[in-house]
């Protein structure tokens, strides 16, 4: 059994085509067995994005602080700490952070695309 | 895409041998079309539990709010707001809610054990 928190998981920053001012954490991931699928963490500082693209991994998310948009293809939709949100696979999709505080959000994916 | 929140979300009581106030949600699942993997969250009022039980699913788990124990087997480890808990396949454990707010807690499982 693993128990971690983010203050203890590395953080880089997104590469990817399209992020902006936006970082990665793995609290729990491939290296640590997890035999299916991983739990991400993003974080997203105010005025940065996600990339905005589609991919055949779906995502499982969860608003952990902040508020902004997810873009659903190219409407935008509210989001806030507390929503749940799925993205089906080939969905395109990016997480905008319009606010002023710092956006955090768990973003649950597939092994293979960890 | 689908965007919820959990007071949206339907709340049903554990009935599994060894629960006690405990309810279950599915904010994400097969029922949305998730097609790997599903977001339960459980929530514990104070004094009670999850059962103490092992399956060949794994939980990767994350801390919305309160505190307590997850059992790593018989050993309690502490929990609070903020963590992640993998907790492997077949690894035997129990969350118990031991403080005095309730606990809640996304528990994200492989869809056939949604």
């Amino acid at each position: 059994m693993k128990i971690t928190r983010l203050e203890n998981c590395e953080k880089t920053p997104v590469t990817a085509d399209g992020a902006l001012k936006a970082f990665r954490q793995v609290p729990i991931g491939k290296a640590d067995g997890a035999p299916n699928f991983s739990m991400r963490v993003f974080t997203v500082e105010p005025g940065g994005h996600t990339p905005h693209h589609s991919h055949d991994s779906e995502h499982l998310n969860y608003i952990i602080s902040g508020s902004g948009e997810v873009m659903e293809g190219d409407t935008p939709r509210k989001i806030r700490q507390g929503d749940f949100i799925f993205v089906p696979p080939s969905a395109r999709h990016q997480y905008r952070n319009t606010g002023e505080e710092t956006l955090v959000l768990i973003c649950a994916v597939p092994s293979k695309y960890e």
